[in-house]
């Protein structure tokens, strides 16, 4: 994202852009920022800079052609080259985060948990044995750790162990990984605190 | 968070310099940043930034008094002032927050979801009739959102009713709010994106 330019913010707004333009009647030739703004109700300099970000300059007046809008929004968004990821650990959240529709809008597609008290009840749930094989046969690019925190360091081993380089930890464990693998941890008690300071700090 | 000049990192770290802070003997009445970074195995001079940033500077070599170390953390963590939150939605995710334990290290308590299906089977997950009594009774001043998306703003609408002015949103669905009310989005779906986007940019 970085080196491409595009703030994580137009990220998180490219999805709501992308679905727009693509219902668009096929007829439609050009798309420009004023109708997308219109359209969504957003600011129309935000998302001139965005389009820009992500398309380069439209043409004045016209915009974009809309094919080539597409394939960049595509390219961005990363749906034309999706990868997958793995959840391990299948509780609660585990499970959550199996069953959102959300990750696909990006081109990531979570399909199995492992787990290691899996019980054959949920199909999408495969034992840790499988975890392996699974990863090698369909090239699982990202390992979600949702296991508790004494489990999360020899989960990340694991899933470094069969390739993978990018981990997402829902534990507050740190991780000690090799240079190559990326971690980024995901903290929903700091979320919803810097909510709280937020709110404390305003009223 | 802003105004007490604690970066969202530092509050990231500070329930782990809390936790080790609190484990020391009774006896030890001084603590230094270099103490807590060797027990911690972290940079010396961000612990020495973090405690700065929260407790002022220490005294030179011995470092700060451990009593006021502990004050001064329990106030920029908020666990001297609980608050309270609640959960709307009690699916996959709804649960999984209710049973997170880590909300509790920032002083926010999670007791109830409230759902349009709840059929008494869990005690923690109460009707949606009950909301309004319940967040009165227990002047809950924080409400997440964890329903589908189409039904996200029926819900705000709620919770504000109710005399909730901050809200955590799990849903991409842009919340229409009055000016007062301030809506954090946590969308995971973006998150991920965002850990991909930088592997791919890394390797």
């Amino acid at each position: 994202m970085e080196r491409i330019g595009i703030s994580r913010a137009a990220m998180g707004r490219l999805p709501e852009y992308f679905g727009y333009v693509k219902s668009l009647p096929k007829e439609r030739q050009y798309v420009s920022a004023t109708m997308i703004s219109k359209a969504l109700e957003l600011g129309e300099v935000q998302v001139r800079k965005d389009l820009s970000d992500i398309c380069g300059a439209g043409r004045p007046k016209t915009g974009y052609k809309r094919t080539d809008l597409l394939e960049s929004m595509e390219k961005a968004l990363g749906v034309r080259n999706p990868c997958e990821a793995v959840i391990v650990g299948a509780g609660k959240l585990g499970t959550a985060l199996l069953g959102f529709s959300g990750f696909s809008d990006y081109g990531i597609e979570i399909k199995k948990a492992f787990d290691i008290g899996c019980d054959g009840k949920n199909p999408d749930v495969m034992p840790m044995d499988a975890l392996t094989s699974y990863c090698n046969l369909h090239q699982v690019e990202i390992g979600i750790i949702a296991v508790p925190a004494e489990s999360a360091q020899s989960v990340c081993d694991l899933l470094i162990k069969n390739g993978i380089c990018a981990i997402w930890c829902f534990s507050t464990e740190k991780l000690q990984v090799p240079e190559n693998v990326t971690v980024q941890y995901e903290n929903l008690a700091l979320s919803l605190a810097h909510l709280h300071q937020k709110v404390k700090n305003t009223h």
